[in-house]
């Protein structure tokens, strides 16, 4: 079969490589019908990933068809139509037992396309399949089903509920790219009376608008703590969220919030930052940082059939499976192709 | 009356200043019975808090006799015996009501010997009297109950409470000065499976075996990761404490933690401090600061009164009021004279 | 001035009474600028209400203008518009200082046309002033603020987040009267999947629709149990809102509800009700009571500002305040007259 | 091997029956080194619950020797002593995802001597294994162990957690039969400033002050309700903890509870109940069903490792295996034996 496979920093190939097989009992195979790119597939192939090595099939989204299945799994049937999170769960453990299979201790967590072979390519095999997998629901499209591998449950888990987002709030994203619009997509279903979106690029605050923010703030011109202090009566945000994964953001973000206020983490960072414990030990503010779970996956399931969520809100290009380097080179360079989160399918004809 | 005067950095005398008088219908002038000095206090001596300035009378605990009360004031009445609680709360304005008054926007929070004259005196102004005083309990001696001014409800709400100390926790406390033994005290009251102290100086970590702390860790010459991942099946603890505040014991409690884990700062930092993001960003790791609330109080009384907590073990050194310069001499050189709390009264002879 | 006097169950007069004065330092009195009718004021004229005596002016609902305040009151001022709510809070006891102002120990709670004069007048004593009216934000009229007394609060509180609403739950609200939709209202603030609205007057299910719900259940013919089974895969809904007051509609609200759900009672009942602890003894179920606190009032109120809860869409029928008498009269029959919320105002023509 | 074997009401055996063998590949067979009678197995023997029927073997409560285990079971390993937990997680459905095993969706629940063959064997069937047993820590006698099984996460869980027990708070257990002294126990974790027993005989009584209340009611002969009254300054306990299962210990655990209270129902209900919504619709109480989920066993299991629970004080008798029906005898007059926890080994000699 054809897969993308990583060959060192800066080096990829969708070439010819072995179809998967179940190996474990509790294994799946599934044909892959669509996947997606995601950020981290990025820094992966810039060599900042150092658990991913020569050979390794990147990806860690898809809606497929399951193939074929070991003998101990029980819910995922051969025909099924099924979304593949990016967080394996293997169930059993101490922290998949308590709700936190990110940081699964029995051989899950994120390892596709990281650990082990990945969904950018035909077929992908799905260890843990009957807790690392979700039945796709009827009325829903594979590319509004996709954004529920990675970057809404991420935005939502995260961003929304680790940040206790609640109804009247003042919400901050900081960052406009993907994760922080699924954070905008996420924050309003809790009702905050304003979210506000800070960004550089006027082109991400445009669709931040058109995610639900009400207010956008281009720090590299607009003085954003004054404008949030104004909105919000000197106080500061009840909520900032980082969407970025650099030292100026998560300062921003520490510095925008109110006293007894939430900051959220979801940015992936490469260095230290620098936390202004000097203003900020007698503020009473609360910062989370994580890895998705994805636990919230069945209730983004529900909101997505009932269309309270618009998933397929992300989605800016299409193209087949065999164009998987040109879809990396459009996603690659999002400031110039506007691509927030690209589908490639089985049976797409290309489309940009 | 007598007051100990703050006159610039490391400049204070026990001088004759005027007898407070109610001057908002809901003051209460009190008199102090029993007193004490806080790590605070020295901070201020050196200058470190700018907005305490030359005449201030410092001090923001007591135990004392109302002396006379605003005509506003409902509670407490003239020859009330009262705690003096270290925070002042308006209790009408937005953080007063949603039980944060540490963060009161109506004229209180932590005022006393700092923004207003305080409690190392003979008499004290209160604001705010029927919610910033508390009803003596029967039963419980003016020592035990000074203790729950500050240095009680601080570690019991900004560590424990912060931290989400549960039964069978492994709870670490970075530093085992005063605050560093009373986040012990507290956090013994949800039964930990294990409170591991660590410090540079053994007498403070022999204080911290006397609190309840059952492993302590001398990080000047043992490996205090390798030991509390020893502890931990390599995992980190559940909730890691600073009670320091400086960035080495910050960086140490952000280190400790296991993934999932709570970080709770009570250490009044004066620079910033490095965050290690670059691993923590993926360990789902809740970081809290805070200022006592105090909201803890009822709380903490009916334990004192009960004698769950021992509140005057804290009580090292003891002195009259009028001896309040050696008392600030004896705890200034808490390493030599072993002070952990040093309590002026009214009408002690004075014990060392 | 003119006032709605109770005088005995089924009696009651728009009569002359004396204006009321400041009495206590922390009193307003503020004059009527609108006001309403509550189905506990129906109650009361039955004489359910055993604490309301002849004599009492009924009413706890109010918008208006500050007429005068005793010399504690610091953040109201005479000629500030503010709102009345429903409870008051003497900010200083336990309840209120836990957050639970409704449980009021200190001279507060519902006591505005319970225990003291209220709101059905020209003008309002409002003990405890600071921490018991609000000042009316710019951009909303009268009408809706007035919903944020009583009604708004006491969905939200009491129904959502007692009952923990989540978004993509199930919401079953058992009784589509006044405050059956304000839980409504308030539960689409998280987004739920589903509110399913059940009630037995084809009216009120038309209505639930116009608030929010997208299922609706006439229970006079149809099987409430089938449809939230069949919506729900068999296990119930995640929240029941019971909004009647009566055994029946409290047993379906327990019926109706899965394993690990919550039952939140609204309804103000005269009876004991029957619980089956034979079958919920095993299903994880939370119930809850309460009155309302208020405390989410400035939530509501930036809600209502935002435009994100349209709380005029109660008002069915505005008066002059002087049509008091027919008001009553038109509330009382609401089967007949469709009134939800009646708005009597000190300067409105009649309009029906 | 021998097994207790139920033959309809009143009826059982310890008879020969077929050794279990692995039947699914997540199964394990343990070899029972200690078993215990419940309140429930009598329960069942009187005929009261209708899924056990005829040639059922009972008892769901274990420590034992892994024997045998299925290809797909990967922690549990032949030889390890284990702890049979009376609660069977599939782990992979909604409700075992979500932390709530004790409502399993896929084949788990409270299935051992209820659905399936249970543990009053010389050899039991265990399903998901991987999930429904836990490895015996080191330094824990089997009979301390086995108290994990079922009761104390019973009272734990279902009464003190779900109860939210805090640090200061009076709470009141109704009920001082063996899942009453759980909940004492367990209470006990969270520093209670009293902890309340109440029952109608005093030899329970008297093992409640042994496992840790304070104050002690006989409610044949006292007032409980004035008695926690003056207790609790008139507002009522904290939490109150109904541990019997009939109308009138639940309808005195409602009324003894205070404003803002928790109502934790641990009780086996038989029958409906009244529930007093007419006073209580207005107290802001909340009341808690549910089945133990023992998610609470590793907390636990490190609190009797270390001592801090005393988790063998249960035991009275002791029996060997082949004692059963004797041994069925004095647990079912407990009353006049006193009986409290029974163990059965499979090496004890009798003692009693």
């Amino acid at each position: 079969m054809k897969a993308l496979v990583y060959h060192g920093p800066d080096t990829k190939a969708w070439e010819d490589v072995p179809k998967p097989r179940v190996q474990a009992d509790t294994d799946a195979v599934v044909r892959v019908d669509a996947t997606t790119i995601c950020g981290t597939d990025l820094h992966i192939m810039k060599g900042d990933v150092p658990a991913v090595t020569d050979g390794r099939i990147l990806g860690h989204e898809a809606v497929g068809t399951v193939e074929s299945v070991g003998t101990g799994v029980k819910n995922a049937k051969v025909g099924d139509r099924v979304l593949v999170s990016c967080i394996t769960a293997c169930a059993a453990c101490r922290f998949c037992r308590e709700g936190r299979p990110g940081q699964c201790l029995g051989g899950g967590g994120w390892i596709l396309g990281h650990e082990i072979d990945g969904t950018q390519a035909e077929y992908v095999r799905v260890p843990f399949a009957d807790t690392s997998t979700y039945p796709a629901p009827a009325g829903i499209e594979d590319e509004a089903l996709l954004m529920l591998a990675d970057i809404l449950p991420t935005g939502y888990e995260v961003g929304v509920l680790n940040g206790h987002v609640r109804p009247g709030d003042v919400v901050v994203v900081v960052g406009a790219g993907p994760i922080g619009l699924s954070a905008i997509m996420g924050a309003r279903l809790f009702s905050p009376s304003h979210i506000v979106a800070i960004d550089m690029a006027d082109s991400r605050l445009l669709a931040a608008k058109q995610f639900g923010a009400d207010v956008t703030i281009n720090n590299s011109t607009d003085d954003a703590l004054a404008i949030v202090r104004e909105l919000t009566g000197g106080l500061g945000a009840d909520v900032t969220i980082e969407a970025v994964g650099v030292p100026a953001t998560f300062e921003l973000a520490t510095e925008l919030v109110r006293p007894g206020g939430h900051v959220a983490n979801i940015g992936v960072h490469g260095t230290p930052v620098t936390l202004h414990l000097e203003t900020l030990w007698i503020k009473d503010v609360t910062i989370t940082t994580g890895l998705v779970d994805a636990t919230s996956t069945p209730t983004l399931l529900r909101l997505a059939t009932s269309k309270q969520i618009a998933a397929d809100q992300f989605v800016t290009h299409r193209f087949a499976l065999d164009d998987m380097i040109e879809a990396y080179d459009v996603f690659g360079r999002a400031a110039d192709t506007g691509a927030l989160k690209i589908v490639l399918s089985r049976s797409a004809s290309t489309e940009r």
